[in-house]
Parts: structure tokens; sequence; C-alpha cells
């Protein structure tokens, strides 16, 4: 069933994004094209506390929307994403963990894209000092457990990371 | 908190996604650029029958590996996802639905790219025939829902289109 690498081309290098069209060798012996995108990964932090959780709302220039989403950021080359959750979640909400617990590894978008996103639970959460990245902008809103759920219910919340690290609460909780 | 377009670059047209990298007016005043992946969305299918949710396997380029997913496929220019994903089932699957029920619309990764993901219930299902797409090979599998929900536990299941679904599904019945 795989597919194999004929030539890979690459066709943008950016900050966030590589994108690629490759040659490749299909089971059946024919030869097509792939698109990819490639990402060095993300990792974001579910933060409950006081039965209230942490999301950060802030503009999202591809959809032109802004979103509700649990801390995170991507990943530097190399970097361990546990210590990427903490540092983004204490940039962004100026919350410190003691301790970061991995819920779940996440494939956003397989069909072109190779991005993995690294989800963990924080526990142990004390007030530091918030400190955005440049050209970074975003509000702190600290919700109801409840009132998210009813936000995934009617739409309010639909990033995937976010959706699914809620869910997961909810179901560990039940 | 909006970030204004000043210029739109586009950098790539490909079969499946659109690469841009816009100048942008953010909103302290400065400028900055954002790389965007442009995508007409993607609709996909949770059937459950007899106790059983149906899932594909397939080789995913992008990542290198076999993935468990629900049925799903990217929309035509235009299209209703609603049809597409009562398409996508009956292509990959030969499963035809009396009736689709959308459960979510999800955003999978949106910090560049902006595909929204259509989710729906299949609700009524029969056999039909299978006919895939040329380059397309898969396997189907019909796997018992407390054995999915283990999968997901143990990142056997990781897609995410898959794992909002059946988290969902999983909360709505309990």
């Amino acid at each position: 069933m795989r597919e194999e690498t004929l030539k890979e081309h690459v066709l943008f290098e950016g900050r966030i994004i590589r994108v690629r069209c490759d040659e490749v060798l299909l089971p059946d012996g024919t030869t097509s094209t792939r698109e990819v995108v490639d990402h060095p990964g993300g990792a974001c932090v579910l933060c409950v506390h006081g039965g209230k959780v942490v999301l950060v709302k802030q503009f999202r220039y591809a959809y032109r929307e802004e979103l509700y989403e649990i801390p995170a950021g991507k990943l530097e080359r190399g970097e361990d994403p546990m210590l990427a959750a903490k540092r983004e979640l204490e940039e962004e909400t100026g919350l410190v963990a003691d301790r970061l617990v991995h819920l779940f590894t996440m494939y956003p978008t397989p069909g072109y894209c190779n991005e993995k996103i690294y989800i963990y639970r924080a526990d142990g959460v004390s007030a530091g000092k918030k400190h955005l990245d440049e050209g970074e902008f975003l509000d702190v809103a600290e919700i109801p457990l409840e009132e998210a759920y009813a936000m995934i219910g009617d739409g309010r919340i639909r990033d995937a990371k976010t959706v699914i690290a809620l869910q997961q609460y909810r179901i560990d909780r039940a």
C-alpha cells in the first residue's frame, strides 16, 4: 500500500511551512504527484482550574475570523513538545504549570499535511507573567467547563485541538 | 484585532491546495507576512452500524504512514458538503446512507490553513457498490465501538476528524 517518492520538489520555504509537490510511484505501478505541506509540529495545553478552561481568542488570518483555542504554538526545530507547550502557556496566558501530562498526539489533516499536534494537560497551575511573541495579539478567556462544552455544541469552539482536548477531558471525567 | 491584507501573493496553485504568502497590516500598525494554505474544504462521515464504526485504512503520503480515518474527501468547487460526504461514503466503502445528519464543522489547523471539515453521521445504511478514485488505494475496516475508543486511547486512531466524530458519538450516547 506504500507510495514511494521518485523525486522531491520543494516549491516554497516559509517561516512556518514548507511546500512540496513530489513525484510518487503508486502501489499499482503508475506514477502521480502528491502535494505536501511540511510543518515542524505544534504543542498545546489544556489548562483547567477552578472549573474553568483557559482559552485564548485570537484573529486567525487564514480564516479571517477570531477563534477560541487552547494555548498553542509551533515547535522550534528539535524542541521537546512538552517544553514548547509549557512555554506557550506561560507566554500567552501568564500561567505556570508544575507538570504537563501528555493526553494525545493528533494529525490535523493528513491528506496533504504532516503536522503533528501534541496535546498536554497542565497540572498545578499558578500565576506568572505574560510575554507575547512579536506580531501576536490575543485575549485570554477563562470559561466554565459546561459553557465550553456548549460552545462546542453550537460551533463557537471549532478548532480541532481544542475540541479534542475538551471532549477527552469530558469523557475522562464522566 | 483584525489583520488587513495589503497584498496577496499566490506562490503555488496545486490540485488540492493553493499557497499564499500575504503582506498584512497588524493591529499595532506594523506590517508582517502571513503564510496561508487555501483549501476548498472537506467532508467526512461517521457511519456506525451493528455496534461497529466503518473506517478506511490508507497510506498517507504526507506522513508516510497508514492511518485509520472515517470516509472523507475534499469538496469540489461549490459542492454541497453533505452530498460530498454521501458520495465519499459510497465510493470508499460501497455503503449508501438514507440520510446524513450534520454533527460538527471543524478547523483542523487554523495557524496557516483555511480548510473547513464538515462532519456528518450516516443513518439508514445499506450495501451499495464501491468505486474508488484513480490513484486511491484503501482498505475498509469495521471496528467495534469499544475497540475504536481504545484505539483513540493508545494512539492507533489519531486523525483529528475521526477522533472528534467518535468522541462526540461517545458523549452523545453516554
